[in-house]
Protein backbone atom coordinates (compact mmCIF):
# COMPACT_ATOMS: atom_id res chain seq x y z
CA UNK A 1 0.00 0.00 0.00
CA UNK A 2 1.33 3.36 -0.48
CA UNK A 3 0.90 6.77 0.98
CA UNK A 4 -0.22 9.73 -0.73
CA UNK A 5 0.52 12.72 1.33
CA UNK A 6 -2.11 15.20 0.08
CA UNK A 7 -0.89 19.32 0.29
CA UNK A 8 -3.99 21.41 0.82
CA UNK A 9 -4.52 25.19 1.78
CA UNK A 10 -0.90 26.19 2.29
CA UNK A 11 1.45 28.36 0.37
CA UNK A 12 3.83 26.69 -2.32
CA UNK A 13 6.44 27.44 0.65
CA UNK A 14 4.72 26.15 3.43
CA UNK A 15 3.60 22.88 0.98
CA UNK A 16 7.50 22.37 0.23
CA UNK A 17 8.41 22.83 3.61
CA UNK A 18 5.81 19.90 5.02
CA UNK A 19 6.76 17.95 2.07
CA UNK A 20 10.70 17.95 2.98
CA UNK A 21 9.54 16.76 6.28
CA UNK A 22 7.63 14.38 5.29
CA UNK A 23 8.83 12.68 1.65
CA UNK A 24 11.29 10.03 3.06
CA UNK A 25 8.03 8.31 4.30
CA UNK A 26 5.35 8.91 1.65
CA UNK A 27 5.32 7.34 -1.76
CA UNK A 28 2.87 9.88 -4.16
CA UNK A 29 2.79 13.93 -3.35
CA UNK A 30 -0.32 15.24 -4.35
CA UNK A 31 -0.30 19.14 -5.16
CA UNK A 32 -3.90 19.60 -3.65
CA UNK A 33 -6.85 21.68 -6.04
CA UNK A 34 -6.61 24.31 -3.28
CA UNK A 35 -3.08 24.92 -4.00
CA UNK A 36 -3.63 24.62 -8.30
CA UNK A 37 -6.60 26.92 -7.88
CA UNK A 38 -4.77 29.48 -5.68
CA UNK A 39 -1.06 29.18 -7.29
CA UNK A 40 -2.08 27.45 -10.83
CA UNK A 41 0.76 25.17 -12.67
CA UNK A 42 3.32 27.25 -10.58
CA UNK A 43 2.21 25.17 -8.11
CA UNK A 44 3.44 21.66 -9.52
CA UNK A 45 6.27 23.04 -11.06
CA UNK A 46 7.71 24.05 -8.17
CA UNK A 47 6.91 20.46 -6.25
CA UNK A 48 8.75 18.76 -9.50
CA UNK A 49 11.53 20.90 -8.92
CA UNK A 50 11.64 20.09 -5.02
CA UNK A 51 11.08 16.40 -5.42
CA UNK A 52 12.37 15.87 -8.83
CA UNK A 53 12.52 11.90 -8.06
CA UNK A 54 9.21 11.67 -6.13
CA UNK A 55 5.38 10.51 -8.07
CA UNK A 56 3.73 13.95 -8.23
CA UNK A 57 -0.39 13.84 -8.46
CA UNK A 58 -2.26 16.99 -9.36
CA UNK A 59 -5.51 17.21 -8.03
CA UNK A 60 -6.92 18.55 -11.04
CA UNK A 61 -10.38 17.39 -10.20
CA UNK A 62 -11.39 17.58 -13.84
CA UNK A 63 -14.77 18.10 -14.84
CA UNK A 64 -14.84 19.48 -18.53
CA UNK A 65 -11.81 20.52 -21.19
CA UNK A 66 -10.40 17.40 -20.68
CA UNK A 67 -7.20 18.02 -22.91
CA UNK A 68 -5.77 21.20 -22.27
CA UNK A 69 -6.08 20.88 -18.15
CA UNK A 70 -4.29 17.34 -18.90
CA UNK A 71 -1.47 18.70 -20.81
CA UNK A 72 -1.12 21.57 -18.57
CA UNK A 73 -0.71 19.23 -15.43
CA UNK A 74 1.86 16.72 -17.31
CA UNK A 75 3.99 19.34 -18.97
CA UNK A 76 3.95 21.54 -15.25
CA UNK A 77 5.38 18.11 -14.38
CA UNK A 78 2.99 15.80 -12.91
CA UNK A 79 3.11 11.88 -13.13
CA UNK A 80 -0.74 11.50 -11.99
CA UNK A 81 -3.78 13.32 -12.39
CA UNK A 82 -7.43 12.86 -11.00
CA UNK A 83 -10.62 13.64 -13.51
CA UNK A 84 -14.28 13.35 -11.39
CA UNK A 85 -15.68 10.21 -12.24
CA UNK A 86 -19.51 12.36 -12.38
CA UNK A 87 -18.11 14.25 -15.08
CA UNK A 88 -19.21 13.13 -18.70
CA UNK A 89 -18.15 10.07 -19.99
CA UNK A 90 -16.28 11.85 -22.60
CA UNK A 91 -14.47 13.78 -20.08
CA UNK A 92 -12.94 10.86 -18.48
CA UNK A 93 -12.20 9.15 -21.68
CA UNK A 94 -10.17 12.12 -23.59
CA UNK A 95 -8.45 12.04 -19.91
CA UNK A 96 -7.20 8.60 -20.20
CA UNK A 97 -6.03 9.24 -23.85
CA UNK A 98 -3.91 11.57 -23.13
CA UNK A 99 -2.90 9.66 -19.81
CA UNK A 100 -1.46 6.98 -21.66
CA UNK A 101 -0.22 9.44 -24.77
CA UNK A 102 1.89 11.26 -22.18
CA UNK A 103 2.80 7.70 -20.01
CA UNK A 104 1.18 9.03 -17.08
CA UNK A 105 -1.10 7.74 -14.98
CA UNK A 106 -4.72 8.64 -14.30
CA UNK A 107 -7.39 8.87 -11.03
CA UNK A 108 -10.80 8.82 -11.33
CA UNK A 109 -12.66 10.64 -8.18
CA UNK A 110 -15.87 8.54 -7.25
CA UNK A 111 -16.96 11.70 -5.57
CA UNK A 112 -20.81 11.84 -6.45
CA UNK A 113 -20.84 8.85 -8.51
CA UNK A 114 -23.37 5.82 -8.32
CA UNK A 115 -22.55 1.95 -9.57
CA UNK A 116 -24.78 3.15 -12.74
CA UNK A 117 -22.23 5.97 -13.58
CA UNK A 118 -19.54 4.08 -12.29
CA UNK A 119 -20.17 0.88 -14.46
CA UNK A 120 -19.75 3.14 -17.54
CA UNK A 121 -15.75 3.74 -16.98
CA UNK A 122 -15.49 0.21 -15.10
CA UNK A 123 -13.65 -1.26 -18.55
CA UNK A 124 -11.00 0.94 -18.18
CA UNK A 125 -7.97 -0.73 -17.20
CA UNK A 126 -4.57 0.91 -15.63
CA UNK A 127 -6.69 3.70 -13.69
CA UNK A 128 -6.70 4.14 -10.12
CA UNK A 129 -10.51 4.78 -8.16
CA UNK A 130 -10.47 7.36 -5.19
CA UNK A 131 -12.83 6.68 -2.68
CA UNK A 132 -13.61 9.62 -1.36
CA UNK A 133 -15.71 11.45 1.39
CA UNK A 134 -15.47 15.04 0.90
CA UNK A 135 -13.95 17.26 3.45
CA UNK A 136 -17.16 19.28 3.25
CA UNK A 137 -19.03 15.76 4.13
CA UNK A 138 -16.67 15.35 6.73
CA UNK A 139 -16.51 18.81 8.65
CA UNK A 140 -20.56 19.23 7.98
CA UNK A 141 -21.85 15.48 8.86
CA UNK A 142 -18.81 13.70 10.63
CA UNK A 143 -17.81 11.10 7.99
CA UNK A 144 -14.77 9.48 7.28
CA UNK A 145 -13.63 7.04 5.00
CA UNK A 146 -14.03 3.52 6.44
CA UNK A 147 -15.54 0.16 5.90
CA UNK A 148 -14.84 0.07 2.32
CA UNK A 149 -13.88 -3.74 0.97
CA UNK A 150 -12.15 -3.61 -2.77
CA UNK A 151 -14.39 -6.21 -3.87
CA UNK A 152 -17.72 -6.56 -6.40
CA UNK A 153 -17.13 -3.84 -9.04
CA UNK A 154 -13.70 -2.56 -7.67
CA UNK A 155 -12.59 -6.16 -7.93
CA UNK A 156 -9.22 -5.92 -10.06
CA UNK A 157 -9.50 -2.26 -9.94
CA UNK A 158 -6.20 -0.41 -8.02
CA UNK A 159 -8.27 1.85 -5.17
CA UNK A 160 -7.24 5.38 -3.18
CA UNK A 161 -8.96 6.03 -0.16
CA UNK A 162 -9.22 9.53 0.33
CA UNK A 163 -11.14 11.29 3.78
CA UNK A 164 -10.49 11.14 7.30
CA UNK A 165 -7.62 8.68 7.33
CA UNK A 166 -6.24 8.44 10.60
CA UNK A 167 -2.75 6.29 11.80
CA UNK A 168 -5.78 3.72 13.23
CA UNK A 169 -7.83 3.61 10.12
CA UNK A 170 -4.34 2.15 8.02
CA UNK A 171 -4.80 -1.95 9.24
CA UNK A 172 -8.84 -1.67 7.74
CA UNK A 173 -7.82 -0.23 4.82
CA UNK A 174 -4.48 -2.61 4.17
CA UNK A 175 -6.91 -5.84 4.95
CA UNK A 176 -9.39 -4.29 2.40
CA UNK A 177 -6.92 -4.32 -0.52
CA UNK A 178 -6.95 -0.78 -0.67
CA UNK A 179 -3.63 0.52 -2.75
CA UNK A 180 -3.21 3.86 -1.87
CA UNK A 181 -4.38 5.68 1.60
CA UNK A 182 -4.12 9.52 0.97
CA UNK A 183 -3.29 11.27 3.98
CA UNK A 184 -3.73 14.57 4.81
CA UNK A 185 -3.62 16.92 7.82
CA UNK A 186 -3.19 13.92 9.95
CA UNK A 187 0.62 14.50 8.83
CA UNK A 188 0.43 17.96 7.26
CA UNK A 189 -0.92 19.74 10.73
CA UNK A 190 0.97 17.68 13.16
CA UNK A 191 3.30 18.80 15.73
CA UNK A 192 6.34 17.01 14.48
CA UNK A 193 5.47 16.04 10.72
CA UNK A 194 8.37 14.00 9.82
CA UNK A 195 7.10 11.84 13.30
CA UNK A 196 3.59 11.67 11.91
CA UNK A 197 4.98 10.40 8.35
CA UNK A 198 7.07 8.04 9.69
CA UNK A 199 4.51 6.44 11.98
CA UNK A 200 2.11 6.22 8.89
CA UNK A 201 4.79 4.39 7.09
CA UNK A 202 5.37 2.26 10.20
CA UNK A 203 2.06 1.24 10.32
CA UNK A 204 1.36 0.86 6.05
CA UNK A 205 5.16 -1.02 5.83
CA UNK A 206 3.62 -3.12 8.91
CA UNK A 207 6.54 -1.93 10.94
CA UNK B 1 -30.21 38.97 -21.26
CA UNK B 2 -27.36 39.53 -20.04
CA UNK B 3 -23.78 37.98 -22.02
CA UNK B 4 -21.29 36.84 -20.24
CA UNK B 5 -17.72 36.77 -22.34
CA UNK B 6 -16.04 32.93 -21.07
CA UNK B 7 -12.43 33.21 -21.65
CA UNK B 8 -10.47 30.19 -21.81
CA UNK B 9 -7.28 28.29 -22.93
CA UNK B 10 -5.72 31.79 -23.04
CA UNK B 11 -2.75 33.56 -21.40
CA UNK B 12 -3.71 36.66 -18.54
CA UNK B 13 -2.29 38.96 -21.62
CA UNK B 14 -4.91 37.31 -23.84
CA UNK B 15 -7.72 37.44 -21.79
CA UNK B 16 -7.29 41.12 -21.16
CA UNK B 17 -6.44 42.10 -24.55
CA UNK B 18 -9.73 40.03 -26.03
CA UNK B 19 -11.74 41.53 -22.93
CA UNK B 20 -10.94 44.83 -23.83
CA UNK B 21 -11.90 44.37 -27.30
CA UNK B 22 -15.09 43.24 -25.81
CA UNK B 23 -16.15 44.89 -22.67
CA UNK B 24 -18.27 47.37 -23.84
CA UNK B 25 -20.61 45.15 -25.33
CA UNK B 26 -20.68 42.60 -22.43
CA UNK B 27 -22.22 42.64 -19.19
CA UNK B 28 -20.22 39.71 -17.17
CA UNK B 29 -16.53 38.81 -17.84
CA UNK B 30 -16.09 35.24 -16.71
CA UNK B 31 -12.53 34.27 -15.99
CA UNK B 32 -12.61 30.31 -17.10
CA UNK B 33 -11.21 27.39 -15.23
CA UNK B 34 -8.46 26.96 -17.46
CA UNK B 35 -7.17 30.49 -16.63
CA UNK B 36 -7.75 29.59 -12.99
CA UNK B 37 -6.01 26.11 -12.99
CA UNK B 38 -3.15 27.86 -15.56
CA UNK B 39 -2.28 30.72 -13.45
CA UNK B 40 -4.71 30.68 -10.07
CA UNK B 41 -6.19 33.38 -8.24
CA UNK B 42 -4.03 36.17 -10.12
CA UNK B 43 -6.09 35.33 -13.42
CA UNK B 44 -8.62 36.66 -11.07
CA UNK B 45 -6.65 39.96 -9.51
CA UNK B 46 -5.36 40.88 -13.05
CA UNK B 47 -9.09 40.64 -14.36
CA UNK B 48 -10.38 42.82 -11.73
CA UNK B 49 -7.55 45.37 -11.86
CA UNK B 50 -8.12 45.59 -15.62
CA UNK B 51 -11.94 45.66 -15.33
CA UNK B 52 -12.77 47.50 -12.41
CA UNK B 53 -16.39 48.32 -13.07
CA UNK B 54 -17.65 44.80 -15.05
CA UNK B 55 -19.14 41.83 -12.81
CA UNK B 56 -16.38 39.10 -12.64
CA UNK B 57 -17.47 35.50 -12.70
CA UNK B 58 -14.97 33.44 -11.20
CA UNK B 59 -15.63 29.49 -12.97
CA UNK B 60 -14.43 27.54 -9.91
CA UNK B 61 -16.46 24.23 -10.79
CA UNK B 62 -15.94 23.68 -6.95
CA UNK B 63 -16.61 20.42 -6.18
CA UNK B 64 -15.06 20.40 -2.56
CA UNK B 65 -13.87 22.51 -0.06
CA UNK B 66 -16.17 25.11 -0.59
CA UNK B 67 -15.56 27.82 1.92
CA UNK B 68 -11.94 27.74 1.11
CA UNK B 69 -12.53 27.96 -3.00
CA UNK B 70 -15.06 31.02 -2.22
CA UNK B 71 -13.19 32.66 -0.02
CA UNK B 72 -9.98 32.90 -2.30
CA UNK B 73 -11.59 33.97 -5.35
CA UNK B 74 -14.02 36.50 -3.79
CA UNK B 75 -10.74 38.02 -1.88
CA UNK B 76 -9.36 38.11 -5.64
CA UNK B 77 -11.99 40.41 -7.02
CA UNK B 78 -14.79 37.81 -8.15
CA UNK B 79 -18.31 38.95 -7.86
CA UNK B 80 -19.92 35.79 -9.08
CA UNK B 81 -18.59 31.97 -8.58
CA UNK B 82 -19.42 28.69 -10.33
CA UNK B 83 -20.19 25.41 -7.91
CA UNK B 84 -21.20 21.94 -9.66
CA UNK B 85 -24.36 21.07 -9.03
CA UNK B 86 -23.27 17.24 -8.92
CA UNK B 87 -20.98 17.99 -6.16
CA UNK B 88 -22.11 16.83 -2.14
CA UNK B 89 -25.06 18.90 -1.11
CA UNK B 90 -22.67 20.39 1.40
CA UNK B 91 -20.61 21.84 -0.60
CA UNK B 92 -23.45 23.49 -2.08
CA UNK B 93 -24.86 24.94 0.88
CA UNK B 94 -21.38 26.23 2.16
CA UNK B 95 -20.53 27.55 -1.99
CA UNK B 96 -24.34 29.67 -1.35
CA UNK B 97 -23.56 30.90 2.50
CA UNK B 98 -19.70 32.38 1.74
CA UNK B 99 -21.30 34.28 -1.34
CA UNK B 100 -24.35 35.45 0.44
CA UNK B 101 -21.44 36.37 3.55
CA UNK B 102 -19.46 38.09 1.02
CA UNK B 103 -22.57 40.01 -0.97
CA UNK B 104 -21.21 37.39 -4.02
CA UNK B 105 -23.39 35.19 -6.55
CA UNK B 106 -23.84 31.76 -7.10
CA UNK B 107 -24.08 29.54 -10.35
CA UNK B 108 -24.73 26.17 -10.00
CA UNK B 109 -23.27 24.48 -12.82
CA UNK B 110 -25.88 21.52 -13.65
CA UNK B 111 -23.88 19.31 -15.87
CA UNK B 112 -24.04 15.44 -15.21
CA UNK B 113 -26.96 16.20 -12.62
CA UNK B 114 -30.46 14.71 -13.09
CA UNK B 115 -33.73 16.55 -12.14
CA UNK B 116 -33.60 14.29 -8.56
CA UNK B 117 -30.03 15.70 -7.57
CA UNK B 118 -31.22 19.37 -8.84
CA UNK B 119 -34.51 19.05 -6.35
CA UNK B 120 -32.37 19.46 -3.79
CA UNK B 121 -31.08 22.58 -4.04
CA UNK B 122 -34.11 24.17 -6.05
CA UNK B 123 -35.18 25.65 -2.95
CA UNK B 124 -31.74 28.22 -2.92
CA UNK B 125 -33.20 31.21 -4.02
CA UNK B 126 -31.08 34.10 -5.63
CA UNK B 127 -28.93 31.56 -7.43
CA UNK B 128 -28.54 31.61 -11.18
CA UNK B 129 -28.75 27.21 -12.77
CA UNK B 130 -26.17 27.05 -15.57
CA UNK B 131 -27.53 25.03 -17.78
CA UNK B 132 -24.22 23.45 -19.79
CA UNK B 133 -23.33 21.29 -22.70
CA UNK B 134 -19.41 20.98 -22.02
CA UNK B 135 -16.62 21.42 -24.40
CA UNK B 136 -15.55 18.27 -24.40
CA UNK B 137 -19.49 16.83 -25.12
CA UNK B 138 -19.61 19.10 -27.82
CA UNK B 139 -16.21 18.13 -29.58
CA UNK B 140 -16.88 14.80 -29.27
CA UNK B 141 -20.90 14.41 -29.58
CA UNK B 142 -21.47 17.86 -31.60
CA UNK B 143 -24.16 18.52 -29.07
CA UNK B 144 -24.88 22.37 -28.16
CA UNK B 145 -26.91 23.62 -25.97
CA UNK B 146 -30.93 24.32 -27.67
CA UNK B 147 -33.83 23.23 -26.93
CA UNK B 148 -33.57 24.35 -22.82
CA UNK B 149 -37.42 25.76 -22.01
CA UNK B 150 -36.65 27.80 -18.20
CA UNK B 151 -40.18 26.16 -17.36
CA UNK B 152 -41.11 23.24 -14.75
CA UNK B 153 -38.62 22.93 -12.67
CA UNK B 154 -36.86 26.02 -13.28
CA UNK B 155 -39.61 28.41 -13.44
CA UNK B 156 -38.63 31.32 -11.25
CA UNK B 157 -34.73 30.37 -10.90
CA UNK B 158 -32.45 32.32 -12.77
CA UNK B 159 -30.81 30.54 -16.22
CA UNK B 160 -27.31 30.92 -17.51
CA UNK B 161 -26.75 28.72 -20.78
CA UNK B 162 -23.45 27.80 -21.90
CA UNK B 163 -21.84 25.52 -24.68
CA UNK B 164 -21.79 26.34 -28.30
CA UNK B 165 -23.95 29.69 -28.20
CA UNK B 166 -24.12 30.99 -31.54
CA UNK B 167 -25.21 34.28 -32.96
CA UNK B 168 -28.23 32.53 -34.62
CA UNK B 169 -28.96 30.83 -31.03
CA UNK B 170 -29.74 34.37 -29.46
CA UNK B 171 -33.21 34.36 -30.45
CA UNK B 172 -34.34 31.20 -29.07
CA UNK B 173 -32.36 31.78 -25.83
CA UNK B 174 -34.28 35.23 -25.54
CA UNK B 175 -37.70 33.48 -26.00
CA UNK B 176 -36.85 30.67 -23.86
CA UNK B 177 -36.54 32.89 -20.81
CA UNK B 178 -32.87 32.89 -20.13
CA UNK B 179 -30.73 35.12 -18.37
CA UNK B 180 -27.66 34.64 -18.98
CA UNK B 181 -26.21 33.16 -22.45
CA UNK B 182 -22.27 32.21 -21.72
CA UNK B 183 -20.32 33.24 -25.17
CA UNK B 184 -16.97 31.65 -25.32
CA UNK B 185 -15.24 31.02 -29.05
CA UNK B 186 -17.70 32.44 -30.81
CA UNK B 187 -16.30 36.06 -29.71
CA UNK B 188 -12.88 35.23 -28.09
CA UNK B 189 -11.56 33.64 -31.65
CA UNK B 190 -13.39 36.15 -33.90
CA UNK B 191 -11.43 37.80 -36.53
CA UNK B 192 -12.49 41.39 -35.11
CA UNK B 193 -13.27 40.55 -31.02
CA UNK B 194 -15.24 43.75 -31.14
CA UNK B 195 -17.44 43.43 -34.00
CA UNK B 196 -18.18 39.79 -32.78
CA UNK B 197 -19.35 40.84 -29.22
CA UNK B 198 -21.13 44.18 -31.04
CA UNK B 199 -23.26 41.33 -32.95
CA UNK B 200 -23.83 39.60 -29.93
CA UNK B 201 -25.35 42.98 -28.01
CA UNK B 202 -27.39 43.82 -30.96
CA UNK B 203 -28.85 40.41 -31.24
CA UNK B 204 -29.31 40.34 -27.31
CA UNK B 205 -30.58 44.02 -27.19
CA UNK B 206 -33.16 43.44 -29.71
CA UNK B 207 -31.67 46.08 -32.08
Amino acid sequence: MKIQLALDRLTIAEAIHVASAASPFVDWIEVGTSLIKEFGMESIRAMRSAFPNHTILADMKTFDNAVYEMEICFQAGANVATVMGAAPLSTIQLCKQVADEQGAHLMIDLLSTNSEKRSTFAHMTDVTWCYHVSKDEQESQGSSASGIRVDGEMAGIHVAVAGGVRLGTIDELKSAGVDVVIVGTAITKADDVAKAAKEFSDAVRGQ
